[in-house]
């Protein structure tokens, strides 16, 4: 055990025990990678399983994902019918694909039934139709069904997502019967958090939680300690949708209903955590104009997702280029202002692209309503005005004693102050605006408050520069 | 029951119908909301408390966020002695403030020893001195020591994050033993999902997840069916390498542990599901140059925090300036290089920007290893060359169509191919190079990359118009 004492910004002695306390968290470490990737050169295949088979198998999947493809390859080959179905459903989709191509098509079918529905349905949504079927029949018949029923919801639904295998016993039971039922059952290898309660036709009327279950005398009756104020998730509802809710109320798991309020499955947190992870990352990747986040998206599917959104952008720089043209005969005379100008748009931007992130981010977090909009709109315009006038006085100082010429401060203290305030504004409206409109405030928010703040930079730097210094 | 089918994106009718089912979800419906506001505004004190109380805290806490600021008084005054302490934890920190300041002091001293001990340490963090002496005062001394003792570890670690209450036994009981434990404790109240296993010196030996207590015979020993191979993390460990490891495993809750190995507290997932929303917040704004995420900070903060990241903007908009003032004469005389000179730096800012973000994310997500990294930065580097030709191409004919300049459309093109593979590399380069320098590469790497493809665009294209065209 290293003994740990110190800040979370610990010096350089404490930093190197620290990254070494994290290290000793994680079940491959780089000793252990080292030693797996020895085995592969060498071609040593009983010392490889015996290095490999006690990992985590979220451990396995890592290594896999930062080996060459000529490894993995091997790896693969090697492990066969061997292969740890458990690792698939740790992988990135990209690398799973490459896997699922290595593993021989029996191999792969066969490692499904091992895994949980709704890993099986992960699995599922990315295969071809041929190969879809080909899994599907080496299920067994009765989770084929669950399956295919989970694959018939909509994607990124809570249909999708939910797990099908779940403990679910009538109200009248007792404690008592409960147990004896779990017992004798073999649920004792899955992992499962809450007992769900039905009526007789299906519909839930309540959950009881383990803690309260092992804590209640046997004679009790189920109906007497289950939690009836719960509340079951649609199978059409969208995930993130279900994210809200099990961030909102805190739930660590939950139950699913279909469209006749019948229980047809179970949500756990840990699902919730990847959909998070995936909406903060589109969030992320739109406002930056990215379509495709991995780093291991191949070069022709990056250049796909990349080039369209710089053809967006390359259309709103050359309308602040025109822009720019109408004053070419101003610039000829005073070319200074073709030096000071971008520095009016990009102050614009910058102030304007602020603005839009705090609303988008607020928008995702359903942090909006019309009393909320207004207060924030409201800040936004004074934190602008404050920015403007601060911003137009230095730079107006900066460019007199730069040029020597107050008009032209003048012109860029006024342009400076106008940019910063339509940013502010602009910077509200639009993202609010696009919500209104069904558009993902994310994905086109950044396009529109660039445009904008060039343009008014430009044209108002410049149009004041051809209106007082000619 | 509504009825949905349909696909995640419905038609109008559909939409309507949906957002209904959604709005159904939360305890807070607007019908609710409507009519509370009425109470307020009529002072119905009575039929206020019967609307508030069925609530659940989550949804309190939400309607408390979203009224006026005069209307949060009269409410808070209102219920007085009778607010619910679980409202607190739910509350934005700002809101939390301006409750905590409206409660009477002994009210919300009172309401603390309510709360589970790591929701009490969250709030005593953001106390003042004195005001966190009372509230500690007001907590039974056992449950102080706790409280005490988690806000000794730094801030934003797991020792802050933990939760006290938890169920230990030894591993020589029984599975019999354990749960007449539990049935005559008063624990069936709170929640728990684990028990943990420690040795007489309280050094955590194992955890049994309730499920396999409960799928277990009675006379069984606690040693035969505990979990030995589970992660402790140790108590100075940082919230965001305590989220990463919850990720990698699939965790749902686990011990902590203090320097001498003993066990201290449990970490439970829906405490990680908050870091992991603050984390991606913080990369988010980073990148946006924003340091107070919250649509609810005031004028004041907001200004202070968005002013600096501006000013920052303004030096990196003057350097570009200063290349631009170069070529003051070359401008002079070919006044359609202002105009366009503009194309060539937001292209290669953009461009760059779309690396460095997902680059940004995959760190923070720990995807990167030196193989990783060097696959990474040939695809952007492929990808950047294809963009750089495609809009070198496009560009260099839009400005011969404008311009009718075969020259200038030839610079052009060469400035907008150079500052795209430029972006690419340094968008690769500057991130990977802040995390080895140790500095945050969401922060600084916006700044540095438009700086870059500002003064390479700029450099350039006015640098071989200067060569070349006169």
């Amino acid at each position: 055990m290293v003994k740990i004492t110190g800040s979370p910004h610990p010096h350089a002695d404490n930093e190197d025990r620290h990254a070494r306390e994290v290290a000793s968290m994680y079940g491959l470490t780089p000793k252990v990678e080292v030693a797996i990737r020895y085995t592969i050169q060498n071609q040593q295949w009983n010392r490889l399983r015996m290095l490999v088979d006690p990992l985590h198998p979220a451990d396995k999947a890592d290594f896999l994902e930062r080996i060459s493809a000529e490894d993995l390859r091997i790896l693969v080959r090697q492990l066969g019918p061997d292969f740890d179905a458990e690792i698939l459903p740790y992988l990135h989709e990209e690398v799973r694909e490459n896997v699922r191509d290595l593993l021989d098509p029996d191999v792969f079918a066969a490692s499904l039934p091992e895994l949980d529905s709704d890993d099986v349905v992960t699995i599922a949504e990315e295969l071809a139709p041929e190969q879809l079927n080909e899994a599907l029949a080496a299920l067994p018949a009765q989770e084929r069904v669950l399956v295919e029923q989970s694959l018939a919801y909509p994607e990124d639904s809570a249909g999708r997502m939910m797990q099908r295998e779940m403990v679910v016993v009538p109200p009248f039971w007792t404690v008592g019967q409960t147990i004896d039922f779990l017992r004798s059952s073999e649920l004792d290898r899955g992992e499962f958090y809450l007992i769900m309660v039905t009526d007789a036709s299906g519909h839930p009327v309540g959950e009881v939680r383990l803690s309260k279950l092992l804590c209640t005398q046997r004679p009790r009756r189920i109906a007497e300690i289950m939690d009836t104020e719960t509340r079951s998730i649609p199978a059409t509802m969208d995930q993130e949708e279900v994210a809200l809710l099990f961030r909102r109320y805190g739930m660590i798991t939950t139950g699913v209903i279909d469209e006749e309020g019948r229980l047809v499955g179970i949500i756990t947190l840990d699902d919730i955590i990847d959909v998070i992870d995936e909406e903060a990352e589109e969030d992320l990747m739109a406002l930056a104009g990215v379509s495709d986040a991995s780093i291991r998206t191949s070069v022709l599917e990056t250049f796909q997702g990349r080039a369209p959104w710089l053809f967006v952008n390359l259309i709103t720089a050359v309308i602040a280029s025109v822009v720019i043209g109408f004053f070419e005969s101003t610039i000829e005379k005073v070319v200074a202002l073709a030096v000071l100008m971008p520095i009016v748009a990009s102050m614009g931007g910058n102030a304007g692209t602020q603005t839009v992130t705090v609303a988008v981010r607020a928008i995702a977090m359903r942090e909006f309503s019309p009393k909320v909009a207004v207060t924030f709109g409201l800040r936004e315009l004074y934190v602008g005005i404050a920015n403007g006038l601060i911003f137009a006085v230095v730079t107006a100082g900066l460019s007199y004693v730069w040029f020597g010429d107050a008009q032209i401060a003048l012109v860029l203290g006024i342009a400076m102050l106008v940019n910063m305030v339509v940013a502010a504004i602009s910077g509200t409206l639009i993202p609010l605006s696009l919500v209104k409109l069904g558009v993902d405030p994310a994905i086109a928010s950044s396009v529109f408050i660039t445009t904008i703040t060039d343009v008014i930079g430009f044209l108002v730097f410049l149009g004041l520069a051809a209106l007082y210094l000619l």
